[in-house]
């Protein structure tokens, strides 16, 4: 009630709606034009109690420590603190959380993990940082039904640690141990997505809290089928939305069988080209590979320094196969012939588990070799992707652009990337607070993103927009596909207090 | 310019926007309770007119059989015949025709191959009916990238046709040869989703003319990326929205390799439960199914008699396997067991594909097998899915309920199901015109999906709410996300023309 009293008194929440402006005949589209506000309440120490009257005095920090590991994720974005951080432990204090907020016009930036890698978390506005991480239980486990519902706030590697013992897992891998609400944010996926899909594909519900406090499940609650026809596919509007419709507060996710037998294998090529053109044809072979990744001399390179590995410095495909222990045989027989045709070098496999961890240790520590490259450096990491019969192309001009444009002044830019799927990193240390090294690589990830629209492809493939591709967003949708998008956003979120500054400019 | 100059003197487009009458100060959440209107506007000579302006004389047909064929499917849905059916043959005629008909408040039905079971295009409010058929190109093949982009009237054999040559295929197969525009709104899917999945999963861009007239690309304009996190997915926003937010004009589909080899077996089973038992077990031993099809006792008879087959009549499973040809056999000989250990009788084996053809053909026939149970009937099909688990369950008290209901008067209630999936349809053959009957298979149809409900399914798994399950929407979804629902379908239509009456009652 305190907060319906304060109304009068608040100056803040008079935003016009345009839709009064025009006349009452024929109910025609009205695109709001809407974006996020130039200023926000300011969290004084009324609201502040307030939020400690929701989630308890322990659970809110203003101390500027907290904050500021808040307001930054694992990539180069600058760090911008929230006024707060409050740790809610279930829906009903999100909700109310929301409902405050909302009513208040102050900020809401979801925040799970902080292994984001476009600055989706940064408090651009100020605001309250609502940190999921205390909402962590494991809800709803049916291993006959290869499902689970989970806390946002629950990762991935808690996931598989709980569900292992049943001969299942959760493949969706994008390297950290990301929380699982905010992988379904932001559309996560990794190095398994070529043969078990995204968050997209494997989210079957997610309960979000609205920004005015409603809480909705996107399937209907307790929904859990493997495919439903009825009414619009809310679960895949939430899903990718970086925290900009709602705070994710429970996911149902589909569940896989751990696999009879797994084999990796290891090539180095001669050359980028050779190597890609390897992958496009092992795909068109239609083998069923779990992972294919493509890591550039660079990167192996740094790989090789960072985990005391000894691979060839060229151009290297790491690849894994499951199934049937024959299956796996047969698949690897097949992936080798291809290879050897595109003159790849004679697999180096890993068949038992602790090599095979190795290797994959290796590959998801890239970021930190790369980060490794330049010591006290932070990381820029691009993330186009494209259809897959571009890669070598993409692949072998961005690699002359890094040349020409001498990136970060020492061409320490690895790619590497997860080519199943068309998509691929060039990871890019910059020194914090060098602005022209920072410009340079600006204007590098613009052409790439553009070269990768001219492709038919995407300037995100997994990371999101975030705070960092905004300007891309309207090259790569159009205008009316992103009206109708801005459109959406302000129909569930009217004041834009979820998240803003992000996705959207 | 004529529409603009009518606007003065057609009284139908005074819509009350409910927000008009909310003080203007914070914007809050303002639900519109919105719904598809009592009356729109008929179609008279002077607008016919103009539809044949848009399209050209040949076009525009109002004759009444002709209407009739746009005004009804394959199910027992009574034919409501639009006023008008036209032809558009470009995605700038369907914008002209959209603005035409929001302009003037006309309904707009969406119409492809007529195939749908849930009344999807009958035309409940008059209006017109767009049948998409003659935009039936292939535009864009991509054989190196898996995907193709074809408008909205080509059919699934059409390009299955156009692609084998490629060695490739497009797997979603709800059984009819329906328009892939029609399969894209549907969110259809059928008896390959177990592998494949459905429309949703494989949908990789659409276009799509909105009520307005404004043409959308959801993914941007020649996007075909396996993956992306741009923005807020838009297209499985309009997978599955049954023609209530757009039309689609044009798809982008990911296409898969013909696997090397492939087989199918036959199994008969003592009775339902063995047989939905040995379905769960299959699965969890993760062994790749492409299909698991059940048919009870009543269906195998119906398909024995219409196809000249001679299988026993009890509860049976068709399987099929895909993979190479050692993959094949171990996937088999791994179901084999599984079959045993479950009562099931030694596989009948069709390796050949022209007895796999004949297999699959009987199975697909099921619906027209079971309407020749009683001849002149119409069919009702049921469409629950449940997580597999409560499978035998649910199947085991239906088939109880139909004894006990004595539905149609004679058991005549076949059940079939992409079981792999926790989907099943029961095929109700029922006398066109009774009332009383329709009553009786009504109820029996509610009863089945708060049971679907009850164990965490859905009221409906692939045919979509249409025109006979709004009821069970706000039921399975909850009045917030309906809500949500029901707000999206405004913002995107606002005078509620869109194939009106359909998902939301």
């Amino acid at each position: 009630m305190a907060s319906f009293l304060r109304t009068s008194i608040r100056p803040f929440r008079q935003v016009l709606d345009r839709r009064f402006l025009l006349p009452c005949c024929s109910v025609r589209w009205k695109s709001t034009v809407a974006q996020a506000k130039d200023s926000y309440s300011e969290i004084n120490d009324e609201l502040k109690r307030e939020f400690q009257e929701i989630v308890g005095e322990k659970n809110v920090s203003s101390a500027l420590v907290v904050r500021e590991q808040h307001g930054k994720d694992e990539s180069h974005h600058t760090c911008q603190p929230a006024d707060l951080v409050v740790w809610p432990e279930n829906k009903e204090q999100v909700s109310q959380i929301a409902k405050l907020c909302n009513d208040q016009c102050i900020p809401l930036i979801p925040f799970g993990s902080g292994t984001g890698l476009e600055g989706g978390v940064v408090a651009k506005k100020g605001g309250v940082s609502v940190d999921v991480t205390k909402m962590n239980e494991i809800l709803d486990f049916n291993p006959d039904d290869f499902d689970v519902t989970v806390q946002a706030g629950v990762s991935r590697l808690q996931l598989n640690n709980y569900v292992k013992d049943s001969g299942l897992w959760f493949p969706v891998d994008p390297g950290a141990d990301a929380s699982l609400g905010g992988m379904a944010s932001t559309s996560a996926s990794g190095t398994n997505a070529v043969r078990y899909g995204t968050m997209r594909e494997n989210v079957m519900n997610l309960e979000v809290v609205l920004a005015d406090g409603r809480i909705i499940n996107t399937a209907g609650e307790g929904r859990r089928t493997r495919k439903t026809s009825a009414g619009y596919n809310l679960t895949n509007l939430f899903v990718g939305s970086e925290g900009t419709l709602g705070i994710i507060t429970k996911v149902t996710l589909k569940l896989y069988g751990i696999p009879e037998s797994t084999a990796s294998g290891v090539s180095s090529f001669p050359d980028v080209k050779s190597a890609v053109d390897a992958v496009v044809e092992i795909l068109q072979c239609g083998l069923p590979m779990a992972r294919i990744e493509f890591l550039d001399e660079v990167q192996i390179d740094a790989c090789n320094k960072f985990s005391g590995l000894n691979y060839p410095v060229t151009p290297t495909l790491f690849l894994e196969f499951q199934g049937s222990e024959n299956s796996v045989k047969e698949q690897a027989a097949v992936a080798a012939d291809v290879i050897e045709g595109n003159g790849g070098s004679k697999f180096q496999w890993a068949t038992e588990l602790e090599e095979r961890n190795k290797l994959w240790k290796a590959r998801h520590n890239a970021w930190y070799a790369d980060m490794a490259l330049r010591p006290g450096c932070k990381g820029v990491s691009t993330d186009v992707c494209v259809p897959i019969s571009r890669l070598p192309e993409i692949i072998v001009e961005t690699k002359a652009d890094i040349a020409a444009s001498n990136i970060t002044g020492k061409c320490l830019t690895p790619i590497v990337g997860h080519v199943g799927d068309g998509n691929f990193h060039c990871f890019i240390p910059i020194k914090p607070g060098d602005e022209g090294e920072l410009q340079t690589v600006r204007d590098f990830t613009m052409r790439l993103s553009r070269r990768a629209l001219a492709m038919g492809g995407t300037c995100t493939g997994e990371h999101g927009i975030g705070n960092g591709k905004q300007a891309m967003l309207p090259e790569e949708i159009g205008p009316t596909g992103l009206s109708v998008m801005k459109d959406i956003k302000s129909l569930l979120d009217p004041n834009w207090i979820m998240n803003p500054g992000k996705v959207f400019l």
